[in-house]
């Protein structure tokens, strides 16, 4: 593989990351994360997502023995907005309908996802899937965005293990690209781009982190965040509502494998988003769409030491430091057994 | 201007921006950021910065009076590298060419650039235009981006009053998708979509912040970071190296102006990315192209509490809080005066 600096080209979004191997001998004077390794109860009073609590709206919380979905109280899109639009010259905007919903996924405070037991977390995708067939019923859902803020440097606001999903009418700019992509790749071979893509992965393993019966964790050859991971099915899927229950588990396994390395990683509780990306559900075939989960994770070199996404990422062009191969090795050679004992 | 939540055009990259305003009513229990009101010497013996101090591979900087650039010593971009490329299935990635270069705005350590004088800021844009037109004249530099990430924040890893500038031989993603609008625009009515879109805010005023004699700074339409601000040139120049002394004048005025009202916000040396989007240097005309410099600052809500650009925003769609139209009113009623008294 390249060992000068160098761009790499996505598949899925069609733009370049740029690759800078040789940068993490610079010295870091910066700014540093405060390292959390907070104890924290099984049950908070003072937690809105606990069960049986009161939330800022005044509705109470179920007393939830495994997951528990909800309407966010404070969501960014609503149902009952006017329909109102804006076409004026050069400016254009666009009334946005939809729904937020948070997604509790253990009633217990003090867990994370690598954390839980498999069919707690089997749980969760069961959650997922139905949440996802649900709102996409809904005539002015087209599409439906399943996602996870872990840790305070990610803007989650609350540490009770939770996601998020947000649907709306219109489809965003990241599902929209890779949309593109996989048509145009799809109309061309007549096969899934990222089921084509999976088995070069398998062919060199170079970049593969775990594989099960029915899926692979790998960091992408495009990756851009420093610990960037994808989780692809092996059956072309376009969304997980196809998953049976016996993959239900696969996916709830390979997922508590990755968050469970992640955490070992630096030996605390690992911060990062993810996120599914699927077809939208506008009624449309979309034969091309290959589902898969993704995981953002913004540390770099410590628990304390983050890739800033600033300057020149943000006004030219994603940049990364080790490359995806370096991170896959690493992330290879960590134990799947979590390093604290919490986990049963 | 709508009040419900909405989707917004932006001509520039064409892509969408979610803005709910009515979300700023939700509580926040999460991360906050330290604020940082340190009071730094004009001179610091530990800075690598400063007036003849060394640098980490042994290099002494210039006694430098106003400005000084020199080349990163940990430059993510290098000239020497091997041209490799690879190409194997699905897998490509080329080999980049460039020169990262650091900007020191100032000799004195304490300063930032609201606090300087106008012409200090003046010699700052000489420099700019200097290093343009030198990096850009380079063979192999197709393209030059000039960045400024501004506190501890942004990833700056170092206080003194500096800037970078990045310059390599690909167009990287940002430029070029301002590019393809740009020509787009161009092609279709002759004319440069920056300058029409400027007629059009300059009759209304409604996002617009400040104007001088030849710039106008302005909240976009289509704003992504709460506080976002565009500096746009009157007249339709391609680059910085069509400004003449009058013009650098008023681009310094305007810097400071804008600047002393971000720090005036909070009552904190505000932090932000800014960036200059230019044509390319890659020997075309680029009729197209209407220079323009944009500020990027994280904080919403007080020096405390910034915007997280996470799981939705990473996955989805980039997504803001206050619209446009009330960051504009908060900044146009701000003060033009530092308020601290430290301005001279
Ligand atoms: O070059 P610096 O100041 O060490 O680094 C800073 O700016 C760079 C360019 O935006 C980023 O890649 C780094 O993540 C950031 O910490
Ligand atoms: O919805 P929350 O958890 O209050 O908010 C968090 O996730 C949202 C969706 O990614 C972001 O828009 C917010 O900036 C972030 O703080």
């Amino acid at each position: 593989m390249l060992s000068e600096p160098h761009r790499r080209y996505n598949i899925l979004t069609g733009e370049w990351i740029l690759v800078s191997p040789h940068r993490t001998k610079r010295p870091w004077q910066g700014k540093t994360e405060k390292s959390n390794s907070d104890q924290r109860p099984k049950y908070d009073p003072a937690c809105y997502l606990c069960p049986t609590n009161t939330r800022a709206n005044g509705s109470i919380n179920e007393d939830y023995k495994n997951t528990f979905a909800f309407q966010n109280d404070f969501g960014a899109i609503l149902m009952d907005g006017k329909k109102e639009n804006y076409d004026k010259g050069l400016l254009k905007a666009e009334a946005e309908q939809g729904i937020c919903k948070v997604v509790c996924f253990s009633p217990d405070h003090s867990l994370t996802l690598p954390e839980m037991k498999v069919d707690a977390i089997t749980d969760v995708v069961k959650l997922w899937k139905k949440e996802y067939e649900e709102l996409g019923a809904i005539e002015e859902i087209n599409y439906v965005q399943i996602f996870e803020n872990k840790g305070d440097i990610m803007g989650c606001s609350n540490p009770h293990p939770h996601g998020q999903i947000w649907a709306q009418s219109t489809i965003p700019e990241e599902p929209r690209k890779k949309a593109k992509q996989q048509e145009d790749y799809f109309k061309t071979n007549g096969t899934s781009l990222l089921e084509d893509y999976l088995k070069q992965e398998l062919r060199t393993r170079e970049r593969v982190i775990e594989e099960n019966e029915d899926f692979v964790a790998l960091v992408p050859f495009w990756a851009t965040w420093p610990y960037e991971v994808m989780i692809i099915p092996k059956k072309h899927y376009q969304h997980i509502g196809q998953l049976n229950k016996d993959e239900e588990i696969s996916f709830a396994k390979i997922i508590k494998l990755l968050t469970t390395k992640y955490d070992n990683l630096f030996g605390m509780s690992f911060p990062y988003s993810a996120g599914i990306h699927q077809m939208p559900t506008d009624g449309k075939e979309h034969l091309e769409w290959h589902f898969h989960m993704s995981f953002y994770p913004p540390l770099l070199r410590s628990a304390t030491v983050k890739k800033f996404m600033v300057g020149y990422e943000m006004f030219a062009n994603p940049q990364r430091d080790i490359t995806a191969e370096q991170a896959a090795n690493t992330l290879k050679a960590l134990s799947n057994t979590h390093y604290s004992t919490k986990t049963a």
